[in-house]
């Protein structure tokens, strides 16, 4: 089901930020969709909850239902970032958060881990030049 | 080149652990030939820093040799682990503790992320089984 096919009501005008909006249920479900896509065929997904019409309400309870789990990642890159694993192995909560501190935006991902948290092949080749260069001045120093 | 094939001497009797051996700098020779490793195949590998002959000072020279990165995670299972990417982009610091928060064991890991961080299909599956069935029951008690 593509993400845009979500049953999900606009919020009820008048709703206050402590009240069910009654659209996290069908979360649940779409979450469960793309687990069984990644299982099949490993296809990785992300929902933007700000981007759906959910109260901090909705938030609240849909992390309860998720659960905690036993790995939390901090990214810190211009603000921080924080990806924690639910109870549900492969679905991840990630905040992102501004320099301020202040909550940007906040995904569900369904992934063996978030690729943001993946070193990346560019990466690696500018560290290993990097790490290289430290050898190579080690090497002058007779540190070695 | 082989873990085993590391040229390292053992901690000469009677230094002490605020004393470098001089085995560490051909760690990060060993580190470079690991990541040159893991560019050309993606080969991922790793080191038992308790297994070498190395003082307290050179885990701390390492370190600090390495750098920090942007990257922390915290893994909470019978102890807290601490996978911690250097600012060589690739290479992690791996820290296990026990239950009682003492060091069990430190390695360091080349890979695109940690493998103990990646959710396991078999989790996944067990975590789908388990959402799955919580979807089922709010939606006896008309939730949904």
């Amino acid at each position: 089901m593509p993400l845009d096919a979500i049953p999900i009501l606009a919020v009820p005008q008048g709703l206050h930020s402590d009240e069910r909006s009654g659209n996290a249920p069908a979360l649940l479900r779409e979450i469960a969709e793309m687990l069984r896509r990644f299982l099949a065929n490993g296809e990785t997904s992300a929902i933007d909850l700000h981007a759906l019409p959910l109260t901090p309400a909705d938030l609240e309870w849909l992390r309860e239902q998720l659960g905690g789990g036993e790995i939390a990642i901090t990214l810190n890159a211009e603000g921080e970032s924080s990806l924690n694993e639910t109870a549900c192995p492969g679905v991840w909560w990630v905040t992102h958060r501004n320099p301020n501190g202040a909550v940007d935006s906040e995904f569900i991902e369904v992934a063996d881990v978030p690729d943001l948290v993946k070193a990346h092949h560019e990466d690696v080749v500018i560290g290993l030049d990097h790490l290289e260069l430290l050898i190579s001045d080690l090497s002058k120093q007779r540190a070695f």
